[in-house]
């Protein structure tokens, strides 16, 4: 029986080989007698597991030789907290600056409240937005430590096709995102940007790992109060071994990686195939919406998320029905987020084309009976 | 092939049935058609594994229902920090008790320093000890928020074998444990305890996992830059969902869970029948080092570990030759930690009797040949 195709926004699906080879090697990893999840975190076997992920990592998303790649704890919850005691002492002024464009923004903006001034530079804590706001109407302060955007909104389904560059805008400050949703199904510029942050949990591999990317130079403005386990320049000089990594989530994160490198096309690197891959499936589904007179979309199509797609049927009482039928038609958790209502669709790097087509032809059929 | 037998002090050796499940349930759980890894945390399923490993802890343990239990994330290094963050305002004091009998001890209480007064009640923050201080001799403060220990040292290898009781000691404030490397070894008396972590990976499950215990009374005391992610209370009445939980790592304790719960004795009860197993394991290893002229343990009979058996060569240069030897024979990761030398051997809930015989015996082999 083939497998059903999950929606989920996270934790989300995983590719099939990862979790075959995960099975195969559960009980002896490459002939050394114990499970990945038996291995010292300190022993020559999980140490090469996790140098390979981080070479893997940062060869699939170009990471910059100046930018270390931390494997921390905590989610993009936890670093909401993480990053001001990191950076908000960086400038005098102790503030930060947040551009709010949906529910994650607007947490980690919360959050940020703790340590310092947490500034509005655009966008509103109340509201949902259909459009983002354009990096020349922000009203950044005068010497902020940080700038903080999500560049992909897993609830709003509304992403940030290009990173602003600051210092168009003259502001020299570090440009931080919480990319959570979207990290690895796209390239990153890095040259805009100062520190990039992603629970593992939706595009990468098993929820309880978080990666973080950051430039050398932001390793070291952390408040007294930042706690050690959680201080970057602490995890970065450690190599993530401080605490004990989550040694299981780091190793399926590696087998992501490298089934992620398998998925080359002829002339494209390997980012821009599964960007290609990815354009080419929200392509679809947006088609199928804007095409019917009973789905809709309320992302301006400029803005729209190419991973998490959040649509409402015009006659709302149908949402019901139409998870039941795609239940059974093997298309599982399009149930919208519960602050949103309606269905959502994520589509992450391990969603097949299939999948997609076959969320297509779900709701050409249920649109032809109930229509 | 037999698996070796795998004494790392942690990640460590897991129960080989339980392995044998996470591999066939990989690719489908329960017909459900997709893995525990790519699950919802928020989906009927995951909240039934989740709930179903709570219940089967608090079962084993005999947790009162006025002690919360917390699915948490970044370790005993990051509890070192979360427990002041929520409990070092407790009382107008502002300061924190700390028995020091040890490494992990000494950790806590350096980390606790960033939040307030860390008061050493007993013990040294320097060199290492073979005898845990009387309560009788504990210097406490007047009026503690809290008065930490490490009830079993894992470099150290020492072991509360009964935990204090503070009301004898004139002391009203909640006594806090790290238990990570015994926990579920033995019962606890929760009547003497305010909060008990343990870090999973040694004797529960995979790193990443973090178990609090945590009395009712003490859940509103965060300090306000403690973030919302660590925050007893948010963490609490979130059902450990405030965050994406790690997943995958709750559903393997919870098949461990599952496992202790089915190594019943007849006449005892489930902890009662693991703690005696685990006595005759330690009993089995000491008499062994006891007997011999080769090898030697620092650790006071009185108190001596359990769980991890640190012990050295009388020659240590044949340390090396022991560790080639005993790898040979199947028997990993018996190696000292690196702060102390020597060897270490832990015998945690999933080691059996055998793996034991097995050590005992290539001890002696060793012994007859290089003693």
């Amino acid at each position: 029986m083939p497998r059903p195709f999950n929606f989920s926004a996270g934790p989300a699906t995983l590719p099939q080989e990862v979790l075959e080879q995960a099975a195969a090697e559960m009980l002896d990893w490459h002939g050394c007698g114990v499970s990945v999840m038996e291995m010292s975190h300190r022993g020559r076997e999980f140490m090469s597991i996790c140098a390979q992920a981080e070479l893997d990592l940062r060869e699939l998303l170009a990471v910059p030789a100046n930018f270390r790649i931390l494997f921390m704890q905590g989610g993009g919850l936890g670093q909401n907290a993480i990053v001001p005691m990191n950076l908000i002492g960086r400038s005098a002024s102790r503030t930060a600056d947040f551009v709010l464009t949906g529910s994650w923004s607007i947490k980690s903006h919360a959050e940020a409240r703790r340590y310092g001034e947490a500034h509005i530079a655009a966008g509103s804590a109340t509201g949902r937005q259909a459009q983002l706001p354009a990096p020349s109407s922000w009203r950044l302060s005068p010497n902020p430590s940080y700038v903080h955007l999500c560049s992909n909104e897993t609830i709003d389904g509304i992403e940030f096709q290009e990173l602003p560059d600051l210092r168009t805008l003259g502001c020299d400050a570090p440009l931080v995102i919480d990319c959570s949703s979207h990290i690895a199904s796209r390239p990153i510029d890095w040259s805009r940007l100062g520190l990039a942050y992603a629970g593992a949990q939706k595009n990468i591999g098993p929820a309880g790992l978080t990666l973080v990317f950051v430039r050398d130079d932001l390793l070291d403005h952390a408040l007294p109060i930042c706690p050690a386990a959680f201080n970057y320049r602490t995890v970065a000089d450690q190599g993530s071994m401080f605490n004990t990594p989550p040694t299981y989530a780091i190793y399926i994160a590696g087998l992501v990686f490298q089934w992620l490198k398998r998925q080359t096309e002829s002339g494209l690197t390997c980012i821009a195939a599964i960007e290609a891959r990815n354009r080419a499936k929200a392509q679809l589904l947006y088609d199928c919406i804007d095409g019917s007179t009973l789905y809709r979309n309320e992302v301006d199509p400029t803005c729209r998320s190419r991973m998490n797609i959040p649509f409402f049927l015009a006659d709302e009482s149908l949402t019901d029905a139409f998870l039941a039928q795609a239940r059974e038609a093997g298309l599982l958790q399009l149930k919208g987020h519960k602050s949103v209502g309606g269905l959502r669709a994520s589509l992450y790097n391990a969603m097949p084309l299939e999948g997609v087509q076959a969320l297509v032809k779900h709701m050409q059929a249920f649109e032809a009976t109930h229509g």
